[in-house]
């Protein structure tokens, strides 16, 4: 970020009164220009025994494995995100069961979002941003070839409650850890 | 969004190709600058029978009560955030018990991650952003003087906690409803 993206002049990088942390700052029109993180909202969802993964068909990780997931839009709650991103990258039409997992990601400026849901039918199929759609068995799971550390975990979490059914406990990051990152997941300044 | 922040040029608002919406898209250097949903983090801290509430010292809803709870800011963890920002408002050393709600305000594009937590120790005091803090009982909380929907929400479900123990249980918007705007509580545009 280099101009005001309200008046065009070229930012300042400082502290406003009162604050602390240096933010954009617009010299001429006076505009603080703040960034936060973004919201990822995604869903394991499942057929009975079977569970719905997406091959990326874009950067970063293109050719890997993940959940139904993105960047959560304006205007919607991060319900409808999950519901869109299922209908997006699956054409899956799902039901949310419950929210799995709040992960951070500070590396990246990510909050994720991740629910439990059922898929209504089997009729799934890659859309735009993948390369193929699968409904794979808890066994089948391509464990090497996973996007991101945070599909593992929340796979690896969504197993463990397996066959259980009754309220969902909503988890953090496990211990505690921020994930590394891995090869090819680069961080795009904006 | 007018001016283009890498470049300057003029934005325009169109659909990017492959894209399901319009976007602010560069004509000179071809950068889409995508808007997202902001995240808010909170928490309901208590100290024993009593919890802590912050009268705020600047608009939106100046004068009325609140959780300490803003913006979760880059490079921070939601949990690191829920933190830092009961320092800021209530000077309050906390210690995070779990993650209450998640709840979505679509309207003004904010998530808001609120969660419980436990006091360390009964000096609090008000932050640049409070005009006052204060510790109270649940049956003293000024229903009517509530900053926000959400404020009421939060503090209405963790009242109906009280004195359980063990895991929480998060919950999403009430009924699945949406708030409605308050007097004052205007939604700035980028």
């Amino acid at each position: 970020m280099r101009y005001c993206p309200s008046c065009s002049a070229v930012l300042e990088r400082r502290r406003p009164d009162g604050d602390d942390r240096d933010r954009h700052v617009c010299p001429a029109c006076g505009t603080v220009h703040y960034q936060n993180p973004k919201i990822v909202v995604g869903s394991v969802c499942t057929l009975g025994d079977r569970l719905l993964l997406c091959r990326r068909a874009i950067p970063p990780r293109e050719g890997f494995w993940t959940i139904p997931a993105g960047y959560m839009e304006l205007g919607e709650t991060a319900e409808a995100g999950a519901l869109r991103e299922a209908w997006e990258e699956a054409r899956a039409r799902i039901e949310l069961d419950g929210l799995l997992a709040v992960y951070s990601v500070a590396r990246i400026d990510q909050v994720q979002l991740l629910y439990r849901a059922r898929l209504l039918d089997a009729a799934v199929e890659a859309g735009p941003e993948s390369l193929e759609v699968r409904l794979l068995g808890w066994h089948e799971i391509p464990w090497a070839d996973l996007a991101f550390p945070t599909v593992h975990w929340i796979l690896r979490h969504a197993q463990s409650l397996r066959g259980r059914s009754g309220p969902l406990l909503t988890v953090g990051n496990p211990g505690g850890h921020q994930p590394g990152p891995l090869p090819g997941e680069l961080h795009v300044e904006d």
